[in-house]
């Protein structure tokens, strides 16, 4: 059986994991990720968790997870916020060049689908939507088995999918983007302008909705109207086999979930309405889906 | 060079052609196809239109253009408002058994994407969404080389996005989807209502509009608006490397074209703002995608 390298690069951390091609993590790395630092000082530490892994020439490939769009052609980030020096930095044909070994590299939420398709709840599915919803509202569109990336990197940034035109813009999204108004983030910050101040996660206002609170109520009902005007959008384009659900805001799945999917198949061609809604499954999907890549493109 | 046959089979009539791998058309014939009548009347009609092909035996596989979504594994239409008989009829194992060779068949927007993307404007991008903007809107999306139908053929039914969910329901659609609100059919109904209820196509609202008519300039903005929410909602699907534009409504691109660009690139990020616009180039895009069917599948 095959082993590969799953490198999950984040603003925090990164690790680092020996994985075979069926998904089993056999060993992994965890190290701060020094991600203010210049890009030579970030890739030095890369390289030194790398090391450590045992047994490294019997990796069949490496593959990256990071935080942004990435350009598939030039094997580079193309805006990398939480990683500044790593914008347009070469980091593919650099970790190629030392190790002598196919790299493939692709943004986390990309990468948490292909996990997710390949060894979780999105196995054996042709086309598989995976969809995060966090502090921020992403997808991983994978088919056959290939994470679609786009030109730019940008395929599956749906966050920023309108769902209401007329809303005032709050910040680089769309007026009315779906991130804006049912991630994690915008249900903190409705319930803290209707509600409370004093509410700082997401899981409050569900408590909430669970107590009877009306205007909890009110915002959880936005909330689903939003989601599923975005949702219908992704399946009017893909008319995927699966919807796997993963992310933060998933942990209250119990307060929105059946609703949800009930107001999704309203907003859909009658015909679409067999979909699958399935919970994500894998624990590490980022170092996991991470090694998945190389595999995904046959090394 | 290999020949593909392409047969083109819509609600008045059924267009047989033999089509070399590179897409010229060798050559064609045309019948009514009989769309109201029983399955197996509509299906030795096309039998008999394919015999007068010559040269059959040296055909390399058969591709067949529907008008509606097509199950793939099955085979048959799931839903054929315009040839009854043909929902749910197994039209793919039919010709197959028959002539004892690969038949491969899909919607006719995915089958214009097709030609598009293999031998049209699109030639050389790896991720072609062509638009169809006509009495109603529909997308093709072709990812390196392939047509992407989904779970029940309803793959780029883009006309069912939402631009304003708080809209009155009109027909089977969503409320405010975008083909209610943007396709040449939208905009009669709104130019009959606003302008004049002599008016019969949007050729004649686009006229006003080139003569300085305020409202025709209004209703011609709101197509603007809608058409680049929806567009920007595939295009975070997505992140295609062009946009193919067809369909009778490009006619008068000259009147909105460059505006509608415009208003799309406000509503993605900035990094996509670089995606190409092409107008379609194929006269015959139904019969020359089909035959393309096949050969995307390696036949």
């Amino acid at each position: 059986m095959k082993h590969y390298l799953g490198i999950d690069l984040g603003g925090t951390n990164v690790r680092v994991a020996k994985v075979t091609e069926d998904g089993q993590i056999l060993q992994e790395i965890k190290a701060p990720s020094f991600a203010s630092e210049s890009a030579e000082v970030i890739l030095e530490n890369v390289f030194k968790q790398i090391d450590a892994i045992s047994d490294l020439d019997t990796i069949a490939g490496i593959g990256f997870a990071v935080p942004g769009p990435v350009d598939q052609e030039k094997g580079w980030m193309n805006m990398a916020s939480n990683i500044p020096a790593l914008k347009h930095f070469p980091l593919v044909e650099r970790v190629k060049s030392r190790y002598n070994i196919d790299v493939v590299m692709d943004n986390d939420a990309n990468v948490a689908g292909l996990a997710e398709a390949l060894v979780g709840s999105g196995k054996g599915y042709p086309i598989v939507a995976y969809i995060t919803l966090s502090t921020g509202i992403g997808a991983g569109i994978v088919i056959n088995g290939q994470t679609i990336s786009g030109k730019n990197g940008y395929a599956g940034e749906i966050g920023n999918i309108i769902v209401d035109a007329t809303l005032p813009k709050l910040n680089h999204l769309n007026h009315g983007a779906v991130e804006n108004e049912a991630s994690g983030t915008a249900l903190v910050r409705k319930a803290r302008a209707r509600i409370d101040e004093n509410i700082v996660h997401a899981g409050q206002l569900f408590d909430l909705v669970k107590e009877g609170h009306e205007e909890a109520i009110k915002i959880k009902n936005e909330m689903i109207d939003d989601l599923s005007i975005a949702f219908s959008a992704v399946a009017h384009v893909l008319d995927p086999h699966v919807f796997v659900l993963g992310g933060g805001v998933m942990k209250s799945a119990d307060v929105f979930l059946d609703e949800f999917i009930e107001s999704y198949k309203e907003r859909v061609h009658t015909q679409m309405r067999n979909v699958e809604f399935k919970k994500a499954q894998l624990n590490e999907p980022g170092i996991v889906g991470a090694a998945m890549l190389p595999k995904s493109k046959g090394y």
